[in-house]
């Protein structure tokens, strides 16, 4: 019996580290108990300093669209073949803080590379490795960005323009409603509401699969 | 007037760093003067961090094929953006030491990823862009990594077994002898020898073009 893999997306402070805690309880509560936490990017020891990369860059250099691209990727796989595929193989389940939709929301829909080329590295990278099942944290970036700003400084991405951000939300949001593994969750919402509609979602999903 | 750029590669140990003296000092002689000197990878100071972890990797973790890939077109396409292509834009030569055929040769011939892969990373990262005249200092590995064991420690690449270099010399010479742009100087010559070569090739390249 292999593991199954749940990934959290959604924009910054859209509430996806409050959820995974939600996820956690509930896959307790369906005896599958202590799930291999993942954030990305990050996750493992190299991929950790990939995501510093990205996140701070350089006082004297300006990090290329394209190489934040390819560190990300890079990032991923390490934590793909190094930390999620092993544990999924010993039977263990996953819960992943990010995954690749970010990169197609983040890199596809706010830097602007096109769909093909993010389509056609996510396959030469990934192969057909997906997760099983995705909650989309959908909220607006103004009110994300507002709570994120509670927690500290914002970091090189945080800092981008709220356009780049509208344009991630819009990728997020059709990737989401194209894909039957991806449940859309109102993030905008009270806490409880959140966590209710995570609960449903989620529970739904387990008696299906 | 745009610069040129001038690469010069091979295997550890073929004698890239010492023909880039030789190459300064002919293109000094045609009244080409301090070119930029770069290598690869490396160059920027956010490429070289990207080198850090390619040549050392990390102690607990693997770093993945892939992810080396990854992470050597993150620094090329760095190093390209922020250096290179400003250089050659105001009229600046540059001489590489190293550049896109050692992926191809060390990556694709040694490491086994495919052609396809290969040609369509290169163009997804690096679009059209080629070097103009390319030294390719051929040496058997053997005696390459003998003369690199004289300079010190081994790094992670250096440290692979000999079948994967005798790979990547094949792939090396089979694209060097397929690319009107390349030159292939014969490294296991005495260093009189390959200095000349290397003048003798060069000098007919700048007569041509
Ligand atoms: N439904 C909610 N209503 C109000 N505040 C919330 C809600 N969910 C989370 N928060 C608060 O918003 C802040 C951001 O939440 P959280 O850290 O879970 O978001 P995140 O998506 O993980 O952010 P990041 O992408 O930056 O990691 C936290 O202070 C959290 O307590
Ligand atoms: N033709 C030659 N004959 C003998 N020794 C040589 C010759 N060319 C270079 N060497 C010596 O071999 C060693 C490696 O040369 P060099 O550092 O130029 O190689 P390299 O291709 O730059 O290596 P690396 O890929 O490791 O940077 C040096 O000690 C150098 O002096
Ligand atoms: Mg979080
Ligand atoms: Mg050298």
């Amino acid at each position: 019996m292999t593991g199954k893999f749940i990934v959290i997306e959604g924009l910054e402070g859209a509430g996806k580290s409050t959820a995974i805690k939600q996820v956690a309880k509930v896959l307790a509560e369906h005896g599958i108990d202590s799930p291999e936490l993942t954030r990305e990017p990050g996750g493992t020891p190299l991929a950790e300093q990939m995501r510093k990369l990205v996140k701070e860059g350089h006082p004297d250099e300006p990090l290329t669209d394209m190489a934040e691209l390819l560190l990300l990727y890079a990032a991923r796989i390490q934590l793909v073949d190094n930390v999620i595929k092993p544990a999924l193989d010993s039977g263990r389940w996953v819960v992943g803080d990010r995954h690749d939709m970010s990169s197609q929301a983040y890199q596809g829909g706010g830097r602007g590379f096109d769909k093909a080329l993010m389509e056609n590295l996510r396959d030469t990278v990934l192969g057909d490795f997906r997760p099983d099942f995705t909650l989309y944290m959908d909220i607006d970036p103004v009110l994300g960005l507002e709570r994120a700003r509670g927690r500290g400084e914002l970091d090189r991405i945080e800092q981008m323009n709220i356009d780049f951000f509208h344009r991630a939300r819009a990728r997020f949001l059709e990737l989401a409603e194209n894909d039957p593994s991806v449940a859309i969750i109102d993030a905008s919402q009270s806490l409880e509401d959140v966590t209710a509609d995570i609960t449903r979602a989620l529970q739904s999903w387990l008696e299906q699969n």
